[in-house]
C-alpha cells in the first residue's frame, strides 16, 4: 500500500495525462529556451506599463491576502459592462471559473455540448466530474451553434459551450446571428459564451444580450487581450442568481493579490489595449505572409493568433509543429481533424515573427527532405 | 426564471454564506481602514526582500502562463526537504490543496473527522462535495488527536484533519507524539497533517515520519512565515501515487507566475524566514504583555498569533473583537466553546502592536462603560 487515501470511484476512474504540456517542459526536454513563443495564445505584447506598475507595487504589500470579494475590481468591471457588481464573480482564468460551473451543475453522467476540437480545458472539467460530453463537429472551421443547440435538446445538456471567437480557428460569428440562434436553446440548457479572445474581435461580433439574460454565461479574461496571462484573472458575466452560485463553492481566498491590482490597472488603460489591437492585427497580417510564402494559407483571424493551413492531414500539421519545436519556435495546432490540417500561431512582435520567418522553411525542409 | 442553470441537487443544498468577511468588507463597511491588520494571521514583518524582487521583475514577464508544473519551485523544495520532486504538488494555498482533496477522497455522504472549531475552510470544501463533517472537542485548547483517530474508526472516515500547531488556538504537539498516536489511524483513512504555521513551531514539533508514509499528507503554505499569503502558493508532500492523483483534477495552469518565482525566492532566502522568527517571538511576548495589563491572559503559542483568554463566555470575547474593530484594530476569534473565549491576535510591527496596546483598553471600556 502506497497511500491510505480511498479515491472516490470517479477520481478512480479519471485519467492521469495532463490536459497540456507547458512551454517550459518542452524546453526542459529539449535542453534549450525557445526562441520565440507563440504556442499558447498569450500575449507577447505585454500588459498595460500601469499594470506592471501595480505589480511591482502589490509586491510590497503581498503579505496580505487580497481581497475575498475583488470588491474594486469588480466595481471597476460593473462600470466599463454598465451592469451590477452582483452580475460579476471573478475568478483565476477563464480555467477555474469553469470548474467552478461545471462543478455547480453537471451530476455523473449529466451531458454538455461541446464542438469536437473545441477548448480542452472544459472537457477536463467536465470529465473531471463525471459529465457527459457530447461533441459535434465543426463546420467550415466555425463552431456550428443551431447544431450544438439541436444536440443539446437531444441529450438534455446541461451546458453548451461555445466560443466567439473561436479558439483554435481563430474564426467568429456575428454577435446578431448568436443571439437570433439562442430562441432554439432548449429550456434548462445554459450557454457558455467563451470571450476569452472578445477584446481582438470586430464590434459586430459582439452578442446583443442583456447580462441579466437567464439563458448565458459570458467568460472573459485578462489573459488575452490585456496580456496578463501569468496573473489568472478571469471573470464571468450572468445573472446574479447564477453569480452568487458561485460563492457556494470557490476558494474565497485564491486570488493573488497583485493580480487583481493588475487587472484593474489594465482594465482602465484602453489606451494600451487599441495599441495591443493595432499590434495584432499587423502580426496577424505578418503570419499570413510569411505561411504565404511557404505556401501555407492562413485562416482568416478574429484573434491574437492565425491558423495556417498546412495543405495536408493531421500527421503533417503535426511534424510541423515537432520541426518548428526544433528550430526553436513554440506553436501548437489543433486537436482533431479536418481542424488539424493547420497550425495555430500566436501573434507576437517582429522578433518573435522574425524568427517565425527564418525557421519555418528550414521546419518545412525537415518534412520533405531532398532526395 | 432568473438562470436556465439547473444546479446539482448537491450544489442546491449548499448554503450561500460565505466562509469568512475578509478585512476590506469590513473596512468598507465601516467606512475607514483598519490602523492595524492583526486578524487573518498574515504575515506583517513581510516576505524576503528577495521574494519581493522577484515579483517585481516577473511583472513584465506576467504575459506567459506559468509553469504548470511549478518545476523550479518544486525542484527547490525537494532540496530542501530532502524527497522527490514527486512527492510535492503546488497548488494556491493550502485552501485550494484541500479542496482537491477532499474533491479526490470524498464522495457525499461519507465522513471525515476535525475538531470542533478547527480550521473551517476545510469544513467549507467538505461540505461543498456533500461530506458529513464529524467532530470531536479540543482538549485543554489543543486538538485531541487520539480522540480523533478514535472517532475516524468508529465513523470509517476517508480524512482526519489535525494541525499541528494548531489554529486559532496556537497550542502546539511534540512530533513524536503525533507519530505515535497514529499507530491508530485506520486503515484507509488519510491523515491530513496541516503545518500552515511550521515555520514558526519549535524543533520538536516537527513528526518523525518519511514523507512516503501512506498515512499522511502535510500541507505546507508560503503564506505564514514566508510572509506570501497575497501571493498563494502552497504545497503538500506525500507519497507519490497521492501525490499525482492531483494531477486528475488541479486547474493546471491556476499558478500565478510572479507567486511562483516569489516562492523560489522566499524559500532560498532561510535568513529573513530566521529573522521573522525572531520578529515574531518578540511580537508575541509583547502581545502577552498587552494583554496582561488588562488582565487578558495569553495562551501559549507556537505560531505568529495569540490567543487571549478573556475570562467570559464567547459573547464577551465577541464584543470585545468588534469593539476593537471600531477602534480601529482588525482581530479574529474562535467560533466555538470553550474555545471562544479568547480573542486572536496576529503578530505584527510595533505600529501594530502600538495601535493594539491603545485600542485594548478604550475597546475594553466599551464593553464595560462606567456607569
Amino acid at each position: 500500500m502506497t497511500t491510505n487515501a480511498r479515491f472516490t470511484a470517479l477520481a478512480a476512474s479519471l485519467p492521469s495525462t495532463v490536459p497540456f504540456t507547458g512551454p517550459e517542459e518542452m524546453e526542459r526536454r529539449r535542453g534549450a529556451p525557445f526562441a520565440a513563443r507563440l504556442g499558447a495564445n498569450e500575449n507577447g505584447f505585454g500588459p498595460s506599463p500601469r499594470a506592471i506598475a501595480a505589480m511591482q507595487a502589490a509586491a510590497t504589500e503581498m503579505w496580505q491576502y487580497g481581497d475575498p470579494a475583488s470588491h474594486d475590481l469588480r466595481q471597476a468591471l460593473a462600470a466599463h459592462w454598465g451592469c451590477g457588481v452582483d452580475n460579476i464573480v471573478v475568478g483565476t482564468g477563464i480555467d477555474g471559473l469553469l470548474g467552478e460551473l461545471v462543478r455547480l451543475t453537471v451530476s455523473a453522467g449529466e451531458a454538455i455540448v461541446t464542438s469536437l476540437g473545441a477548448y480542452p480545458t472544459f472537457n477536463y472539467h467536465v470529465a473531471g466530474f463525471g459529465g457527459r460530453i457530447e461533441t459535434v463537429p465543426y463546420r467550415d472551421d466555425a463552431e456550428d451553434l443551431p447544431a450544438l443547440l439541436a444536440r443539446a435538446a437531444q441529450v438534455d445538456a446541461k451546458l453548451v459551450y461555445f466560443a466567439n471567437p473561436d479558439n483554435p480557428m481563430g474564426s467568429w460569428q456575428r454577435g446578431a446571428d448568436v443571439a437570433a440562434a439562442l430562441d432554439a436553446l432548449p429550456e434548462g440548457c445554459l450557454l457558455i459564451l467563451d470571450e476569452a479572445y472578445g477584446e481582438f474581435a470586430p464590434e459586430e461580433a459582439s452578442v446583443p444580450l442583456a447580462v441579466d439574460d437567464p439563458r448565458v454565461i459570458r467568460m472573459r479574461t485578462f489573459s488575452k487581450g490585456y496580456g496578463l496571462a501569468g496573473a489568472r484573472v478571469g471573470y464571468a458575466l450572468a445573472a446574479p442568481e447564477l453569480i452568487s452560485a458561485f460563492d457556494k463553492v470557490r476558494n474565497h481566498f485564491g486570488m493573488n493579490r497583485g493580480a487583481q491590482a493588475a487587472a484593474l490597472a489594465a482594465l482602465q488603460d484602453q489606451d494600451w489595449l487599441a495599441h495591443v489591437r493595432d499590434e495584432v492585427t499587423r502580426a496577424r497580417d505578418e503570419i499570413a505572409r510569411i505561411g504565404a510564402a511557404q505556401g501555407l494559407t492562413a485562416l482568416p483571424s478574429a484573434t491574437n493568433f492565425v491558423a495556417l493551413d498546412c495543405g495536408g492531414d493531421g500527421a503533417r500539421a503535426r511534424a510541423l509543429v515537432a520541426a518548428l519545436a526544433e528550430e526553436g519556435v513554440f506553436v501548437r495546432m489543433p486537436f482533431v481533424a479536418p481542424q488539424d490540417r493547420c497550425i495555430r500561431i500566436s501573434c507576437g512582435p517582429s522578433a518573435d515573427l522574425d524568427a517565425l520567418e527564418a525557421a519555418l522553411p528550414r521546419a518545412l525542409a525537415r518534412l520533405d527532405p531532398v532526395a
